[in-house]
């Protein structure tokens, strides 16, 4: 990280990503960005037309980390449901390490006119996709089966949205292996009544 | 709805609430939401000191909504299981019916300052203690036993929203009681090798 910073492009991203977590979008000027990052006022115009464009050069840098991080954590395991639980406990990870980036999401999407897709969105489409395809090898190799694996998918990646923004810190240590289990196999326990 | 709006601050209400959504908070003007409300400039401002303050009280007519057909909702049933679904039904159907109701809630979180609460949070905190009311019920009536109340309810509110925003539409008829039938019995269909 530190030998990326002596990039000024990089500079400017990380001073970015901090100012517009803490401050309204129209509250950040460029020339602060460029002071904080400690350079010229020209120069952050030589790598950013605007701040609409480093807000996306901010969300696509983060929205990479996330999916190679995932996408390494997830070929490592064997068993889907193992899959599950990485692909979950890598983006609480994340989110935990960067606790400006869903502020930064939640901004963007917000700014963004409602008619052009937000730089986030895609991401999204992905990860949702990726669990996707770990309910369809599960079916495949039997080892368990999803029925509606598209709404299922939608169910466990906004209830992860929910625990990342409201859960309880510090995490669990079996946090995602619970969930995971969960989801699964139920979220209630058999009681001897129970129909 | 049509004797509730010969009231200029419903007009007011009922103008801002389609303007906020469509167009970023600092393009909407307070001279833009009279006209469009019918009513004079000074009108607007007898009503509501500021943008700020229209905003908060679209949010908070929502969320009165919300919490009252929930609650309504959620007496007439016996069973927890019941419960949930309506507690789903009713969340769905409204910001169905609102389309611009999510976009509201995601601006008003944006352009809030993290220092305050944003109006839609208080909502949110009584929805998920409503779902661990109903948890706790269902234990003492021997209906089924969750293990995380607050997680518990975190995911099955989370991917509650996940289906609002992203689920398809038309919604299935049987949606909500799938979603809840699946949130206690597990989204995996018991498979003969299933371990």
């Amino acid at each position: 990280m530190s030998t990326k910073l002596s990039n000024p492009q990089d500079k400017i991203l990380a001073s970015a990503e901090i100012m517009f977590a803490s401050k309204r979008f129209h509250e950040v000027r460029m020339e602060d960005i460029a002071i904080s990052a400690g350079v010229g006022k020209g120069t952050i115009y030589r790598y950013f037309k605007d701040k609409e464009e480093l807000y996306a050069a901010l969300l696509k840098d983060a929205s990479k980390e996330l999916m190679n991080l995932i996408e390494k954590a997830v070929k490592f395991e064997v068993s889907c449901k193992n899959k599950l639980i990485v692909i979950l406990q890598t983006s609480i990870n994340l989110f935990d390490a960067k606790p400006h980036l869903f502020d930064l999401i939640l901004h963007a999407e917000a700014f963004q006119n409602t008619l052009v897709e937000f730089p986030w969105q895609q991401t999204r489409w992905n990860v949702i996709q990726l669990v996707e395809s770990v309910f369809q090898q599960a079916e495949e190799q039997k080892e368990f089966s999803i029925q509606n694996p598209k709404e299922s998918a939608l169910l466990l990646l906004g209830g992860l949205r929910a625990i990342i923004r409201f859960g309880h810190k510090p995490r669990q240590k079996e946090l995602c292996n619970e969930i995971v289990h969960h989801f699964l196999n139920g979220f209630s326990k058999s009681l001897p009544s129970a129909n």
